[in-house]
């Protein structure tokens, strides 16, 4: 192909190097019929303007990076696709940074996005999230940045979210209806906005609906461990009732479940929030509190380049709820069976 | 924080602003006790390079880009997981590009990497890949370009796989081996490397050790189009016996089997290329070839790196092939029911 570049789209157009440099950027000054013989040829030719060259200029990277816990969990994986899909169709690059739930390393990506990496950031926090130094320095940059799922409530930064505490409400709630009379409640950390809004919405339904005393285990973010502290909470506190606060802890109790013979709705009723594609399909069907992941991420983006396109950090304080829907499976169906029977498999 | 570059730096260290550039790139010019006292005060100030500058000036982007299909998929996001670990122990960023199965989607973005974006390219082929006119041009470029899983054959490029046509004999031998009188197989597209080499690993075994007529159905990319192309296929055909050559399709199946009341592995037997989380927990537990997705992504990305920084392409020519498993669950339990139940249930 050989190095196509302004001066060489420029010469062979007959035209000065700032005049197609013009064109190529829609400028008000160059005529229509310019501008089209100057694409047309660029885009035979391939040409592409150097991205480094052009953020130098002062020009946008057309870049953005999100940073997110981990990919292997649908909710994410489902956020992406909503993210993608502005980014796509905005012309925009996408960078992508997994934390693993660790704090350290989410401030170490921040320190590499300061200097003319991107135009701005999408993030939902790690577990260990309950310092805030490198959202506040991005800030003073004037970086947008947009807070998806797992947001800081302390920062003043636009925020996306599902409507966490009613979710959670209506889930207890469920269990409740259902005759739940011992209901446990799964969390992930306290330190972000998701592990304290939803344990809130299970506490208040517990209080106004219930004589029950709360029961919550705080898990880790450690698979393996995670098996073992769900195992032995269920075998020493005796549950009939699990609300799990995120997807692989509700797995977590499958797999126990499955180990220590409990039987599923039968002996413990289970619901979780979760975008499991294949939530029906288990045995049995999970009941779930389904996020609309894909729109959070589409919607976390759209504000996210509304915010670049401004060249102003367009804070939106108040934040922007979506949804959930609770899909009813065969994990938290009533039964007519006494709890005995669990009682009894438990003692064996 | 201010602006902090080199020349800043080398202002408060009282050293040439050329001593304080090599000694953060690590140059054997500069004495060990100098660079420390850089890249302390460099950390301190939280200076990171303009990646930009550094660029233009010929350095490397530390970018790299994945294009895959899709990310909503264990196999994908769990070789991301992979290739993000290396990425991020190099200090590399990395940027990402789904094609949604669209090649046309798949060219626009290889056009977009050619100029000075990123260092180098791992890929994975949408179904509808048969050109390659955008590898060879990025070959020509000298910009390193790396295939995983879905590879192109045609292409000298280093190609990291799983063993797919043994794998493939192995899961058409076990449906042969629990009595399966009628197998089929679920392909995606004949245009990539998968596609082709998984049903020539069927339509071998199925030679070799039956006297059964190949059944094969090839399916489409999208979702909806293929739960009813699977529901005709299985009514029309009666097939006893399923190997689906992608998670995706074995998905429909259990979807088709719920639908039209065939019970599962008793009227009809499934086992699925997967990397499913909860393939053990679905109802029934799907039997599955589970391809080293993590290490498949992590090999990819470990030879890429080695070919940018050998300044060359370094193609391997020959596959690197990392081995799959096969992993039993209950969908292809041997039934000692006879077959008329099933076609009495598909006659109702």
């Amino acid at each position: 192909m050989g190095d196509v570049n302004i001066k060489f789209l420029a010469k062979e157009l007959n035209l000065s190097t700032s005049t197609v440099s013009r064109a190529l950027k829609d400028s008000y000054e160059i005529s229509a019929e310019t501008k089209m013989r100057v694409l047309a040829l660029a885009k035979k030719l391939n040409y592409e303007p150097n991205p480094s060259a052009s953020s130098l200029r002062g020009q946008k990277t057309k870049t953005i990076a999100v940073v997110i816990p981990e990919i292997s969990n649908n909710f994410f994986a489902l956020a992406i696709n909503g993210i993608e899909k502005v980014a796509r169709e905005n012309n925009y690059h996408l960078l992508i940074y997994l934390t693993h739930e660790n704090q350290e390393r989410e401030k170490t990506y921040f320190s590499t996005l300061y200097n003319g990496r991107v135009d701005g950031v999408l993030i939902s926090m790690s577990v260990q999230g309950s310092d805030t130094v490198h959202f506040e320095e991005f800030n003073q940059k004037g970086i947008p940045l947009v807070f998806f799922d797992r947001v800081c409530l302390k920062m003043p930064n636009t925020k996306i979210t599902t409507d966490d505490y009613d979710s959670s409400y209506l889930a207890t709630k469920h269990l409740i209806d259902v005759g739940c009379k011992k209901i446990a409640f799964l969390m992930i950390s306290k330190n972000i906005s998701i592990g304290e809004i939803r344990m809130k919405g299970y506490l208040d339904a517990i209080k106004n609906h219930t004589n029950q005393n709360p029961l919550i285990l705080e898990c880790s973010n450690d698979i393996e461990e995670n098996y073992e502290l769900v195992k032995t909470f269920i075998v020493k506190n005796k549950p009939d009732g699990i609300f799990s606060s995120v997807e692989y802890l509700a797995i977590e109790c499958y797999n126990v479940c499955k180990e220590i013979n409990l039987k599923i709705p039968d002996d413990i009723k289970i619901i979780s929030f979760s975008n499991l594609q294949t939530a029906h399909l288990l045995n049995p069907s999970l009941t779930t509190i389904a996020q609309p992941a894909f729109n959070m991420g589409q919607t976390a983006a759209k504000l996210l380049l509304t915010a670049i396109n401004k060249k102003g950090t367009s804070k939106i304080t108040e934040p922007v709820v979506l949804k959930s829907r609770l899909i009813l499976g065969n994990s938290t169906s009533p039964t007519a069976r006494s709890s005995s029977n669990r009682r009894n498999r438990l003692r064996k």
